[in-house]
């Protein structure tokens, strides 16, 4: 059996999450969850958004997934209740887990489009201090503090970042694209106090994929639902490649970027083929020689779910760059048969490789050591 | 030494392409060169256009390479007369040499935002006159034909595919993306035609990288022009897993598609993505069983220039999938050392396998016999 360590898994947050943190003031404006024919919707600042079915899928059989409404009811308690999905996590000896949000969207994506800035800050602490106190508290050995941020402004995201740190928090989910959040690149200063924070507490940079709110959809009007979900890793690889390209790295060495649900099997191609243009490139763009590989060997992580080829390659990949995922509510979740999956996935990996791809390099990156929780300093 | 089949070098089209072959009314519309201020530059409807200096880097050192405009005088002759280009191509022993337009755009990209249509169709069969009477009668032995065709009119467009085949077309230059042209996406019914007329007449559609008009560029506005340059491998991703879930391999399940300048390393794990998540979508989203990989083994071709990778993992893209090109004259060119680097990038390959991939595969699927030209009927 293996010791599991998922660096990528998702909570549904239950209905309360922002209505017992905020002032009274904000009772209308604040995420909360109205009944309406027979369904429930998350409302905030007078607009209305149903649960998405696809994001609650653990437990059902694939004929009935759909992108439909959901209710809670409709859902195992382990989406949202933290005491039901520990227990979940140890059906499958998964004993370290990194959740990301939903409805304040992966790195805070959602709530950067909040008319009202000072409730959308308002909402990402209040977002954090559940995600700590209370989804993180109720199995404090086993979930991996991870946080959001105010990405419209990167000062008091740097001051979030600060405090979460001192409460314990290992990674920070932010958007694996920020252009099309209608903020600044990677490549502009802008973002300096983020990483200047995250550098300071050792706090991860979690990209996960869809995080920017674009998905790559060759076929937007009338292709499938399926076909953005399968150029996933498409968005991982233009957000690799940007980070390895861009000043964050040259300017902060010691930060450390985790690709979330990108999968790894592209990334020795990616590389390569970054490495290659870059050096056509840089003489005529006035760059430095830092390569794209040395900054994904020194600064970047990426993980796999069920990756044949991925596994086959994982030397070109390199073995300590290399986290498992479990992606628990998600579609791509393999519970309650992680252990089979893995055990079928690793079965030609010597002893040494796979403990290293299902939890050492994770415990090593987030600081956090298996059946103990975290470790170190900030 | 290699006989080597070149399957994506590029025209530069000389300054009478057009003027030479539209009648004399369109004198002032269809596209011709200019002088001002010392520089050469294309009108057309009006409007002025610089050559860009990245499109005619052959025999240039990379640190005089820039986005400039350049003159035809800047550029070796090579790039716009077919008979230097056949004895450049010949240096390398090269003895295949499919080309693409550079002012026409990939898949005749530009055409389409002409505001006379009428116009546009008359520069598509200039083209396409001017690419088979005049540039590939030059050496009628190396280069394979390439034509455009009239995207805004897949009805025209299917004629005109019709009347090049009989001239001896083998290749047709198509978008590997539509929708961001405006144009429906291939999950439309609208390219039928297309479709039907290139199964008809085994004309291979060609998706080079760019054609749809869209850089994969994360940092549009203050990142370097490598980036998405280095990021091309994902427009070449997204087209392939469109193509591989669309209508179009369904209904003409001997439709040959080629994807240009995409390279190969990313394809296994963009395929296993691709299939594991339409086995876990296909039920609920109402999908056939043929999946991508399927589609990849039966219809889909790709091509690689300096992939060390990409060769070292040759058989989990498969052998007989893979094509060489020499981009000249672009920025990836390796010529005048070709044959250098096909030396070093296959020192490790059996021969037969190095012949299939650098000439072989390219001489079955584009129907053309190395030192001989075309073959079979249409």
């Amino acid at each position: 059996m293996f010791d599991l360590f998922s660096v990528d898994d998702h909570i549904i947050e239950h209905a309360k999450v922002w209505t017992d943190r905020l002032p009274a003031r904000y009772a209308d404006d604040a995420p909360h969850v109205i009944e309406r024919d027979g369904r429930e919707y998350w409302v905030w600042e007078g607009e209305t958004f149903p649960q998405m079915g696809l994001n609650a899928v653990a437990g059902k059989p694939q004929e009935k997934w759909n992108l439909e409404p959901v209710r809670f009811s409709d859902m195992i308690p382990g989406c949202y209740d933290p005491r039901a999905r520990a227990e979940d996590m140890r059906e499958d000896n998964i004993l370290a887990s990194l959740c990301f949000p939903t409805l304040a969207g992966f790195g805070g994506r959602v709530l950067n489009n909040y008319a009202d800035k000072e409730l959308a800050s308002l909402c990402v602490a209040a977002y954090n201090d559940f995600h700590i106190d209370e989804w993180c508290a109720a199995a404090p050995e086993m979930f991996v503090p991870c946080i959001v941020g105010q990405v419209w402004d990167p000062v008091a995201m740097a001051t979030e970042i600060r405090r979460c740190a001192a409460k314990g928090a290992r990674a920070l989910s932010f958007p694996e694209g920020t252009v099309s959040l209608g903020l600044p690149s990677l490549f502009s200063d802008f973002w300096n106090p983020v990483w200047e924070a995250c550098t300071e507490t050792d706090i991860v940079v979690c990209m996960h994929i869809g995080s920017s709110g674009e998905l790559t959809n060759p076929a937007p009007d009338d292709g499938p639902f399926v076909l953005p979900i399968a150029l996933g890793n498409v968005n991982a690889c233009a957000a690799m490649v940007a980070f390895a390209m861009s000043p964050v790295p040259r300017r902060y060495p010691t930060i450390k970027l985790a690709l979330s649900e990108g999968g790894i099997g592209w990334i020795p191609s990616a590389i390569e083929r970054a490495d290659r243009q870059f050096l056509k490139h840089r003489l005529w763009a006035g760059m430095d020689d830092l390569l794209p590989s040395q900054v994904w060997e020194r600064n970047i992580w990426a993980c796999m779910i069920e990756e044949p080829f991925g596994v086959k390659v994982r030397h070109d990949v390199g073995i300590d760059k290399i986290l498992w995922e479990c992606d628990y509510p998600h579609a791509d979740t393999l519970w309650p048969h992680s252990q089979k999956q893995v055990a079928e996935l690793l079965a030609d990996v010597p002893a040494a490789e796979a403990k290293a791809m299902t939890s050492g390099n994770a415990e090593e990156l987030f600081r956090w050591k298996i059946g103990v929780g975290g470790v170190g300093g900030v």
